[in-house]
C-alpha cells in the first residue's frame, strides 16, 4: 500500500511557464521522482485577474492533476499560493506545499534588521499573504511590498538583460531599498530569471530569496518525513500538460529549465475539470 | 421586421480591454446604437497563444454575443481579426466587422511609396493576414512586418510615457523605419495609446493608422448600406460583460475609454459558451 503511494507522481502546477523554474529545482534534489507538471497557458497570467476567477482556475487546476494520481501538489504559483490554498486544502484530500511559506519562512530567518521587502504580481501583493506568515513567524518583522507586473512579460520576452528592463527594475526596487530591507523575496516564479540584475541593483547587504530553491527542500522533507519519496533506483518520468501550447513555447521552456521539452507536451481542456 | 432588427444591440468584443478603443469610436460616429461589449479578461491576452486556442476563445466570445440578439459582431481584436474571421463567418449567421480589412484598406490609400509597416502581437504578425490583404488591394505594395510583445502589458500598466517604453519603442521601430515605410498599421486595439509617442519615434513622413477609427467607419457604413441603423431619436443603451473583473479595471477604462464604467459591468463565465 505505502510502496504504491511512494510510486506516484509528484504534481506541480504553475498559471504558465514559470513554475518551471520550481521543477527545475525539485529534479535536482529528487531526481528518481516522477512528476506531472501543469502549466495553464491558455489562461496565464493570474497575477492581474480577480480573487474569485483566481480561485476557480486554481479548483480546476488541481482537479487535473488529482486527476492523474498524484502524491502530493506543488501550487508553484505565488498568486495562487497567496489566495487559494485554504480553498484547495479543503477540497483536495492529498498535500500540498505552496511556494509562499518555505519563502517566508527563509527570510524571516535570513533577516538580521527584522525589515523584508516582497515583489511580487498585484494579486499576489494585495492579498497581503506573505506579511501576515512573516509577522506570525516573528511579530517584530516590518514586511514592504511592491507590486512589478511588467517582470512576467519581460521574461517571457527574454529581456533579461536589456536597458529598458534595468530602468523597469531599478524603478521597482527603488522604494523598497529606501526602507533599508535585508532580505527580498522573489514572490514570483518568474523572477529567478532577474536574479543576477536584482541583486546587482539590491546590493550585497540585501539577501536575495530564490523561491524555487526553499520550494523544492520543504517538498523533500515533507516527502521524508511521511515516508512518500520514491525508492525506485532509476531516474524518474517527467510529463508536461498545458492548456495551450504557446507560440513561443519551446524558447521559453529553454530559458527556464535549460532544456527541451516540446516533444514531451500534451494539451489538455483545462476548463473541463 | 426590418424595424426590429435596427433596435437590436451591436455586439463588440475583443480578448480584453483593448477593444474599449473601438468602442469609443464606435459611439463617437453612431451615437444612437445600443452597443454590448464582451472583454475576455479572464483569458487576455490572446496574442502569444496557439491559433487553434484562440480560435476556440473566438467562437465562445461569438456564441456569447449571438445569445444577446446582437444584428452585428465588430471583431475589434487583431489577434481574432488575423487567424479567425472564416470560422467565425460559417458559424454565425450575423455581419461580422474585423479590424483588418478597414486598417489594411486605409493604409494601401495613403501610402505613397508602396511600402506599408504593420506592428501587432506575435499572433497577428505570424499569421500574415495584414500583408495578404493588401497585396489582394495591390500586388506591388509591399509589406513589412514586427511583432510588439510587451507593448500590450505596457499600456496596461499606463507606462505611456515612459522612458523604458520609449526604448522599447525605438528598438521594436528601427528595423520598420530602416525600410522607408510610408505608413504604419497599429495592428492591435491597444496601440493607439501610445499614438503620440510612435508618431514622434516615426517622424512625419510616416501615416500612422489607427484601427479603431477605420473600423467605426466600417460599421457606420455596413449598417447603412443594409439599412440597420438605429433611428431612434435617443442616446444608445451601452453594456459591458467581461470573463473577468481585473483589480485595475477601473484605471485601465478610465485610460482607454475615457470614462468610468465600474458601475455597469456584468461578469459571465465564456467557458459555458
Amino acid at each position: 500500500m505505502k510502496r504504491k503511494t511512494q510510486s506516484k507522481p509528484i504534481g506541480i502546477f504553475d498559471s504558465g511557464v514559470g513554475g518551471l523554474t520550481v521543477l527545475k529545482e525539485v529534479l535536482k534534489q529528487l531526481p528518481n521522482e516522477n512528476i506531472i507538471y501543469f502549466g495553464d497557458t491558455a489562461r496565464v497570467p493570474y497575477g492581474s485577474k480577480s480573487v474569485e476567477t483566481i480561485r476557480r482556475f486554481a479548483l480546476q487546476d488541481s482537479a487535473f492533476l488529482k486527476s492523474m494520481d498524484v502524491k502530493m501538489i506543488v501550487v508553484a504559483c505565488n498568486t495562487v499560493s497567496s489566495n487559494a490554498m485554504n480553498l484547495l486544502r479543503e477540497n483536495f484530500d492529498v498535500p500540498f506545499v505552496d511556494v509562499l511559506l518555505p519563502n517566508a519562512m527563509y527570510a524571516s530567518q535570513v533577516t538580521r534588521k527584522n525589515r523584508i521587502g516582497v515583489i511580487g504580481t498585484p494579486a499576489t501583493v494585495e492579498s497581503g499573504a506573505y506579511s501576515r506568515i512573516i509577522k506570525k513567524f516573528n511579530p517584530q518583522h516590518k514586511v514592504f511590498s511592491e507590486a512589478t507586473p511588467l517582470l512576467v512579460p519581460l521574461a517571457e520576452e527574454g529581456l533579461i538583460e536589456s536597458e529598458a528592463t534595468e530602468i523597469i527594475l531599478k524603478n521597482y526596487l527603488s522604494r523598497l531599498l529606501l526602507k533599508d530591507i535585508d532580505a527580498l523575496i522573489l514572490g514570483c516564479t518568474h523572477y529567478p530569471l532577474f536574479e543576477k540584475k536584482i541583486k546587482e541593483i539590491a546590493g550585497s547587504e540585501v539577501h536575495v530569496v530564490n523561491s524555487a530553491r526553499q520550494t523544492a527542500r520543504t517538498v523533500k522533507s515533507m516527502l521524508e518525513d511521511s515516508n512518500m519519496l520514491n525508492c525506485a533506483n532509476k531516474k524518474g518520468d517527467v510529463r508536461f500538460f498545458l492548456s495551450d501550447i504557446p507560440r513561443n513555447f519551446k524558447k521559453i521552456a529553454q530559458r527556464f529549465l535549460k532544456q527541451n521539452i516540446a516533444g514531451k507536451v500534451t494539451r489538455i481542456d483545462i476548463e473541463s475539470y
